[in-house]
Formats: structure tokens, sequence, C-alpha cells
């Protein structure tokens, strides 16, 4: 198994500094890997604001049920992730092993059980002991404030890469804030390992309620529009953490989801969203092209929606990338099997800016070799323009390579 | 790329007689291929039934648009199937050349054009001129009864690594009749080429409506039941020709859906749909083990389906499967992906008789060695009870290699 950098990785990082009113520490606490960070703690100013999305899986994890829950409280003063095991079909044990863990971490802390946020990522269906983090969390705790973003993002890693972290300053109401992500994620679920993480920290004073709307508003586009394998892990957990420090400096309490001074942060957590899921793709298993399918002409959004995740999780237009080929019977024949409204005869297809496909035919004077060419980049843009209404969608994906597989396939063979 | 027969294919070939009233030809005239045949054509005895299922592709195939016309006429005087060709999203050239072909077999055979069915496999996109087939269909027409079944069912492979072909017989009231099939598939849609298509003939004597009720039925457990890659073909197509030859050696005419005549007749043609599909399975591309998917104890068979479905098209599933890991925590990720109602802690998982988990956790005492050694076998069955009511379902699959990866991406590059 390749352990390099995936090609379509960061040149460089950026190392920024915590968000005010959050304590990272890191430690190897040993749950699975030997020589490394393996557990995360943040700690957060009383008053932090918080708002989750989780994943849609009928079969979640014992960490994801209970931050679920949690959610109900808006307030969160620590956050726990471990990598090396996903605490998930884990039983009754999953269950005693969040609760262990929350309890433990709000004593270090001195908070409530429900103030405390949990996530895990690693192997499915191995106990998970809550020995693991009672043996350690006092001492992390205590250290909280010694580690960087880049550290945070780095113990969370499983099969990943690279670590994917992002910082972004903004005005709110006149005052500059920050937003810093930090996530991981590779396949949706790497070899045993699972989950697609990302926590994000602010110190904007925003009410739990208009974090809540504004995450799940910013996922759609981001987080819910990539897809590596088309496969669905039981742990993916975004958070969003506001610590409201920034008042301190004139920074307005933000109570409303109308609020007009939302729109600068608004627009830049959007972003810092849409680049953080875009860094997941680009360290996608065995990925070699970044890959971006723009759908319109759709009968609504939503089957725009299906349709581009139809065409991005097809493993044959997937292998077509993989292999360079401006494939685009395959595109028509993911476009036909979503199930979705389209007439084959007004399809229109691309390849970047070179229209292949037209009115459901090849276009006259195509070139192959032009498109040979353009396949031959990093980032592909596939567009297709049903022809139908105004409904329009766009999600990022990459190819399918024998990396993938070998990732995949070969790690106990 | 490896042109090698799949490991999974049969070990001898059976290469029956014609079945009376249907006469073969094939002829190579050179759609795409050198050096071998690509036309099959089949002529019928007047009185000929025939019934058909096609691809649910939103963007079927002319050939495909052509044949649901024709079916319902009830009746059928040639069948003309190509491959090297899908004539799929081909506009108004693809109507105009399923026309005029559909003219010159009527022609030749002195029928109807409406009892004349096409199909075609291989590229999409590409047009097919009409002139590839009347400039051979006199000649072929006439040398009808010279081919034999394993002589179409080579004629029509694209990708495919052995021919596919089998026949039955069964009593129909006291009468001995045949049922003989072929089909050809490999990956749903293989490197450009396209579909999964099946042609079966009996001289049973069933009426059109009757046929259709049993084909219907048929396909739901067997052609509609199978999935190499999840990707659905443009060109889907199965036809069953009942020539009715055996009323001259008394056999029963068959007009109504409830007569117990059938029993057998049924249960023998089930029998074949389903040979013939899961030999469709075993020539997967790249496809190294035959994988059976039995889910019961679902909310309701078609919930138990979609599980099933979930589970068979899982690129990690697959590839675990390709790597002989016996890896459940990805079988539970796959039934929670689902969207069918599942509940976690009620889950039992079994590879072939090794039960694994249950409820919701992993069996004391499971011994990885004992299912790692039933996963190094050729054909494996996974077992998954949702323990909520009585929905069951079963489907086949192979698993996913780098080979596949190589046939469906390495073509060009």
């Amino acid at each position: 198994m390749s352990i390099a950098v995936s090609p379509l990785g960061p040149k460089t990082f950026q190392d920024p500094e915590p968000v005010a009113g959050v304590r990272l520490a890191v430690a190897q606490a040993g749950i699975k890997y030997k020589g490394r960070t393996d557990l995360l703690v943040a700690v957060f100013d009383p008053g932090t604001t918080v708002a989750g999305v989780f994943t849609r899986s009928k079969c979640p994890s014992a960490p994801v049920d209970w931050c679920r829950q949690a959610l109900g409280g808006g307030s969160a003063r620590a956050l726990v992730v471990n990598s090396g095991n996903a605490n998930a079909f884990t039983g009754m044990k999953g269950r005693e092993t969040v609760t262990v863990t929350a309890g433990a971490a709000a004593k270090a802390v001195g908070c409530k059980p429900a103030e405390v946020f949990l996530a895990s990522t690693g192997v499915i269906g191995e106990p998970l002991p809550p020995a693991k983090f009672t043996a350690v969390l006092d001492t992390v705790v205590a250290d909280a404030g010694s580690a960087r973003p880049m550290d945070a993002a780095r113990a969370i890693m499983t099969t990943d890469t690279f670590p994917k972290v992002l910082s972004r300053t903004v005005r709110l109401g006149g005052v500059e804030v920050t937003i810093t992500g930090i996530a991981k994620g590779a396949g949706m679920i790497a070899p045993d390992m699972a989950t697609m993480l990302s926590f994000i920290f602010t110190d904007a004073p925003v009410a739990a309620n208009v974090l809540q709307g504004l995450l799940s508003r910013g996922v759609t586009g981001s987080f819910n529009a990539i897809t590596v394998d088309s496969d669905t892990s039981t742990s993916d957990t975004v958070l969003v953490f506001a610590t409201g420090a920034a008042e301190k400096r004139g920074a307005p309490r933000i109570a409303e989801t109308g609020d007009r001074r939302l729109a600068a942060f608004r627009k830049a957590l959007f972003a810092l969203l849409l680049d953080l899921s875009h860094q997941v793709v680009r360290d996608g298993e065995g990925a070699r092209k970044f890959v971006s399918i723009a759908v319109t002409g759709a009968a609504s959004a939503p089957s725009a929606r299906r349709i581009a995740l139809s065409i991005a999780n097809s493993p044959l237009v997937k292998t077509a990338i993989a292999g360079e080929d401006a494939n685009w019977g395959r595109v028509v024949m993911a476009v036909g099997k979503a199930g979705e409204p389209a007439d084959r005869d007004r399809l229109a297809i691309r390849f970047g800016d070179i229209l292949v496909a037209e009115n459901g035919e090849r276009v006259e004077g195509y070139s192959e070799e032009a498109a040979s060419a353009y396949m031959r980049g990093e980032n592909i843009e596939i567009g297709v323009d049903l022809g139908l209404g105004r409904g329009k969608a766009q999600v990022w994906t990459c190819d399918l390579t024998k990396e993938y597989v070998a990732i995949n396939g070969d790690y106990r063979s």
C-alpha cells in the first residue's frame, strides 16, 4: 500500500494560530497506532455554542448517537476525538464507552457531560475500552493550549495522506473574527477506517440555533456534495464551535438567522466548508484526478443533484477518467440510470470547454484529440445539460484507479 | 488487457441443437471487429409469440425503443442482433437505422417490420449505418438454419470471455419441449461496449401475454437481481420467442397464465434465466469471486432487495472480497447507507455458515482464521438478517479487482 502524499494534495501547508477561546491538546493514547498521536482534545471557554451534522447511515456509531443527543443543549465545553477505532457496531459496550468518556472529560474540564462532544474514526466492530480515554484525559485536559490546529489535524488522520486544515478571517460587525477548520477522510470508509470528520472553530459570537442553520445550509453544497466511492460511513460528523471570544473585542453577538451582519461570515464559512470538503476528495483513496460535475437544465435541483451523483458514483465513468478517456457514452449511461427525468435527444455533454455531444448525438467536428488532451489534466470538469428545466447542481469526486482497489483490497491478502 | 477466460467460467460447454421452429444464421458484417462473426439472425416459423423486458435507463438505445413498440403485436418472425456498435445515443440516425434494418429483414423473411426484433451491443454514440445490415441481410436470411446456438452466442459477444448458452427440456402436457437460451454481458457496460443481452427460444406453444407474464416474473429473481458494477446499460434486452412447433407433436397451446400445465415449464424457464444471469456475473469484468447476498428479516421484500443491492454495489464490500477479507464492518456500512429500516443492534451477519456478528456486535469466540479460510474460496455467500420483519431477497455479484479498473480504464491510456 502506498503511503505517499496524494498527487492532488496541497503544495504548501498553512499552520494557523488556535482560535481564541479554544485550547487544543493532542496525545498518544495507543488506541491502535504506535509512535503517533491518536487523541485530540479541545477545551472551549464557557459560553461556546455548537452546531452539528451527521451521517445519514441507519447504523450510526455510538459517538454519533451521543453527539445527536448532546446537540440539544446547544452548549459545548469539550471535544474528544480519537483515531484508530470508530466505536461503531460495538453494541452496549460502545454506549458504555461514550458515557464513561464524556463523564471523565466533563470532570476534568469542569462541565456537564452533555457539553462534551465525541467522535471516533478507525476500525468498525472492535470494542474500544473506555480506559484508553480515562487513563490520559486528566493529563491531556491539563495540557490544553499546547497544540496547534495542524497538530489536531494530524491526530485525527487515518489513511489520509495529508492533514487538512484551513483558516480564514472575516469581519463581523466591523470586528475581525477567525474561522479555522480541520478535517479527515480519504475513502468514505478507508481500510477498516470509518469516516469523514470535520471540526470548525470560530471566535465569533453566534447563537447555537443560528450556527446550526448556517451549518445545515453550508454542508449541502460542500460536505454533502462530495463522494469518493459512494460508500457512506457510520461516523461522518461535522461540528462547528463558536466560542464568542471576539465579543470582548467588540464583535456583535448574533442571535437571529436573518441578521444582515452575518453575510460576510456566512460566505467565509461556506467557502471554508467547500475547501475542506475538496481537500477530502483530493485525498480520495488512489485519486489522481479531481473531478467536478455540473448538471444544468434538469427538471429540478434535487433531480440535478441525483443525476450529478449518479455520474460521480459510476465506476465506469470514474475508471474512464482514470484512463484519461473522454468517454461521454458512459456519462449518457449514468444519466440514464439515475431514474430522473431525461430526454436522450436533448442531452448536451461537455468536458471542460469542449462540447462533445448535443441533441442526443456526438457534435459534428468533435475532436477526440482535443478531448484526450483535456483529459490528461489533473482537474476535470464534466458538464451535462438536460435541456428540460432550470434545476442545477454541482458535486465533486475523484477517479477510480487500481490504487483504490489495492488500498481497499490488498491490505490483508 | 487480459483476454483469458474468466476463472469463474464453466469448465465444459454444452452446444445444444437449435429449437424447432427457429433457424439461426451468423455472419461477419464487419461492423467493428475483424475476423469474427458480429451478426446474428434468427428466423422464426409463422405463429411465433414473443415477450420482452428492457433496460430501465431513461436514455435507451434505438433498438430498445423499436422492440418496446414492436412487442405490442406479440408476434415475431425474425431477430437481428449485432455486436460492435450499440446504436445508442445516435439520435435521428439511430432511429433511421433500426427502421431501415427492420424493413430489410421483413422483406427478406416475408413478414411485417413489426415482427422483426432488433438488438445492438457495442460502442455508444457512434453512428451505425444501415448499409452494414442491408448489404448482407438477404444472404444471411437465405442461410438461416446453418448456425447452432453456440455460434449465435459467439456472434453477440463483446468483452465476454466465454459464450453463454444453456438448454433444458421439460414436459408440457406430457410432451417434451425445449428451452434454449443465449446471453452476453460482462460489465453492465464493458469498454465502450454496452449491454446485457439474452435471447431465449422455445418450441412450446405459449400465447404472447402468458409468455410476457412468465418473463416479467422470471427476471425479478434472475436478470434483475444481478449486478457487476451498479452501472445500467442503455441497451439491456431479454427476449423470449415461443415458436409453438411442439404443438405438432401434441403439446397443448397455453393461452391462460393460470394454466396448471405450465408449472414445470415455468420452473424450467426460471431456472434457465437464473443460470444464464449467473453466467453473466461469472464473466463480470475482472471477477475472481462469485458472490451471493441473501438478506432476511427486513421490513419488506422491496426493502430487503434494496439492502442486498446496496451491499452488492458497495465498492468497499467488493474490494474486501477481492482481498479475501471477511470485512463485516463494511457490510454494516452498506446496510446503513441503504436508507432502509435497520436497527444496528438487531443485525446479524454471516459469511457462509460462519456467524460473524449478532445483536449489533461481533460474536464471542469469532474466529478470524476460519472466516479468512472461507473467504479464500471461489463462491462467497453473505447472509444478513435485519431482525425486523419477514422481507427477504437474494442478489448476485462479483468482487471488484484491479483487473476491473484495468479493463475499464487502461484501454486507451
